[in-house]
């Protein structure tokens, strides 16, 4: 069944899951039970998507947060999870279930009920409101979260109430453990780790996961070893008692004259942080736990370059040049292999439309700090609290958001040997990815005290992302790429997959 | 009369406006008909600031910008004005009228018809709803525009109501020219003066000034001999086209390790326009044209220190220390004589709550730079673009807003003598202030050709202009600062004072 492609499997349903590989654990009839529930249940999972795109979360503006955990509660427990509760972590509370199927084997999924802001401009339709288009590659839903991340999770529910409705026990057992602050860093979500049950149950696990659309417009998956870590934080000059300069009220700038401005201290400060214009962390010490690539993985980003289309991706990025001109695997490498030191936002006196001659009393810059192995958030903040004072910025407050350590899961661990027999089983094209550029709470699973593999998968595509116009692929008229049906099945074969390691 | 307190004056009517000096010119029996008639109207004065005050024009956001000059229009006809027209300049129309009072000497008046923005938080009440509220000094009105320039104008009105009411002709020959875009540094005024019959009635007049409620806390007035230029403009950093770096889009700030940010772009380039902590202007060639304070200038400022209390402007301010712990003597020869770039206002990328993971494609920042004699605002845009395009940053856009050069007019200018001389009448405490640190668009009446003397000029207290809380003073208290009633006495006896020189 080698290279068969989803759509020819999705058609010829009998032969999709088949009883080769792994799937010989199951008989004949259970697959086809399977893949009828799938079909039936067909429309309740697409409601189900579109339902949760309209209740959103956002933890950075406080919006339905206990709303949606008891959403998440809700859906998980009527996907089959027993034990469902809400875990308090100080934050957005996070979710925890159990699926005991009576298997051998025990795995973890980790899914988060928060989404990003919607209130860009530029949405197409209404971003609450999902809404069908065309896409090249077939009817896509538009709207916010639908593709990072409640698309691929729910279909991943859809695949749970598959089985529960096909009568057909779960080939493993499951542990899930929702969270609701992602998207701000997961400031909190550590503290749910503490709880016993919670410890207890994913110390159990051989494996976690996320369920994630991880398809690109070609089919072609990339399994994940790792992320980079992240800190989010604010920095903020202001005049008056902190600094002892600068006025603690914004006015008339003919002041500047006698008055210091908080605005290009905050300028002075930042400058110092970078060089080569912005590219390079000047942060003291802020390279003495960095590792390089190994070789292993600069092998494998240059198999990525030969495989992804540089054009493609610059097109969709709106980008020219990478920085330095730099050649598509450099790149590649850099995204991998770099720590980084981003401005996410400035906010500083007057910002409305033309201009007002102010003096302000306060500037905010809005930061991330993307990390790499083996850097930690923590000794990121304390080096970038000692970096400032050394300069004499003292007054500059930090203030922190989310942070994540980096993450990693080893290429022969038995989580990325079941991603890649799932893919090879299903003829989809795939590769090893060293480290995504972006970030997620792995470590809380990778690091102590658990130290299990842990990462993303999942067919299926979408995009734009902490975008306007987030899209998720439901129809798919291109062979090679999955739309919500065959991602649905995608599943059933990566839980078989892992069943049988 | 001398030192004779406007208050005392005030009470004993008969004595205030007395047939001593200037006043000669005018009968008892015409003097006591216009205080009559300040009386009468009083009520009416006071309605038509509160009027004037809800309804805003704000150049900056296109609000009642020709309804604003209308409202200005018929404010100047009602109080006697006529040939009132609207005169195009291309972007806020200028409002004239002309008063011929069949008097020898013809005086030109400045008005300003817009405001600041109104939508800071933090109001007590309302910024559009004028509310009473108990000042140290009496009651005092607040509302946005009350101080900065509605109130002082409109107490110029009164004025000239009261002369129309007593049917007493103006001791001068009135030529008004009102603006709308003064909020946004006038980019469109001097147009306004290529109208030939503005061109010819300005140029017949002996001298030019703003109505304006100068008098502080203690009742002291600055005349002022000048102010400050001003360059009001935005530097636009973005990624895409027009730099070939960055992304056109506002992307995930996963990708920072690979593509460049015109955040950082934008902090690079405003950190080269300054040194020392952002008080020394560092654009190539700026201190060209620049010159130094004059001895006298120095001594003015000298008295002006010693006359005026440093801790209780710290205290208006909230500012505890002035750049590099400057005496109050050295702050005032800053704001005099030094030349700044500040910064108004940052916008880069996400500005909401907590942070969003982008790398943006777009930073601003919002800047206006003060000019001292002999810079230019034309000279000064040139060398910005200069020094910006000399490192690398032609691609960083220059939006210009408004701009003025600076202004002077001469101590012994008619002008002056006039104002010092109605001062002295009232028992006003006074000095000669050499230039504000502030800027008004008074270059276009003391440049060519007209070359009048022009400045600022009248009794009265208020404050917080541009910021949240704006109050003018109504009802004084204090027998050494003029309420309503007293700065519109004021106004009659510099009228008689402009007609003696």
């Amino acid at each position: 069944m080698k290279r068969r492609t989803l759509i020819e499997g999705a058609i010829a349903s009998a032969a999709v899951l088949s009883s080769t590989g792994a799937l010989a654990a199951a008989s004949d009839s259970e697959l086809k039970a399977i893949k009828q529930a799938v079909d039936a249940g067909y429309d309740a999972s697409l409601r189900r998507i579109e339902d949760w795109v309209r209740f959103p979360t956002v933890a950075a503006e406080k919006l339905n947060v206990d709303e949606g955990a008891d959403y998440m509660a809700k859906l998980a427990s009527d996907a089959g999870f027993t034990k469902v509760r809400k875990v308090a972590t100080g934050g957005s509370p996070a979710v925890f279930g159990v699926i005991d199927a009576g298997a051998k084997r025990t795995v973890g999924l980790y899914f988060m009920y928060d989404v990003k802001q919607f209130d860009e401009p530029n949405w197409s339709s209404p971003p609450l409101e999902p809404t069908f288009f065309d896409h090249a590659k077939g009817r896509a839903l538009r709207g916010r979260g639908v593709i990072n991340h409640k698309g691929p999770e729910a279909t991943f529910l859809a695949t749970l109430h598959a089985f529960k409705a096909a009568g057909v026990p779960l080939p493993v057992n499951l542990v899930l453990l929702a969270e609701g602050e992602e998207e701000i860093g997961s400031p909190n979500f550590f503290n749910a780790f503490k709880d016993p049950e919670v410890l207890a149950a994913l110390q159990g696990c051989s494996d976690v996961f996320m369920p994630t659309s991880m398809q690109g417009l070609d089919g072609e998956i990339g399994i994940y070893l790792g992320a980079k870590g992240i800190i989010e934080c604010e920095l903020i000059a202001s005049g008056g008692e902190r600094w002892g300069r600068g006025s603690s009220l914004d006015i008339h700038s003919g002041f500047k004259a006698s008055v210091d401005s908080p605005v290009w201290r905050l300028i002075e400060a930042l400058s110092t942080l970078v060089k080569d214009g912005g590219n390079t962390p000047a942060i003291d010490g802020w390279f003495e736990h960095f590792r390089p690539l190994t070789d292993r993985e600069r092998e494998l980003i240059a198999e990525s370059a030969r495989n992804s289309k540089e054009a493609d991706i610059k097109q969709v990025l709106g980008v020219q040049r990478w920085i330095n001109d730099k050649s598509w695997q450099e790149a590649l490498e850099a995204n991998a292999g770099q720590p980084t030191v981003n401005i996410e936002g400035l906010v500083a006196g007057y910002t409305g439309p033309g201009g007002k001659t102010i003096l302000p009393s306060r500037a905010t810059a809005k930061l991330d700090f993307r990390l790499v192995p083996n850097m930690s958030a923590k000794d990121g903040l304390a080096k970038l609290r000692a970096h400032l004072d050394k300069r004499g910025f003292q007054d500059i407050e930090i203030k922190a958001g989310g942070h994540y350590d980096p993450t990693e899961t080893a290429e022969t661990s038995s989580l990325v040997r079941a991603e890649k027999a799932t893919l090879e089983t299903l003829g989809v094209s795939h590769s090893v990815v060293p480290r995504i550029a972006g970030s997620y709470p792995g470590y809380l699973f990778t690091g102590a005290p658990l130290h299990k593999p842990f990462n993303q998968f999942g067919l299926g595509h979408g995009g734009k992302a902490h975008a306007p116009d987030e899209f998720y692929l439901i129809e798919s008229k291109d062979p090679k790429v999955a739309g919500l049906r065959e991602a649905t099945l995608g599943n059933v074969e990566f839980l078989y997959q892992l069943a049988a390691l």
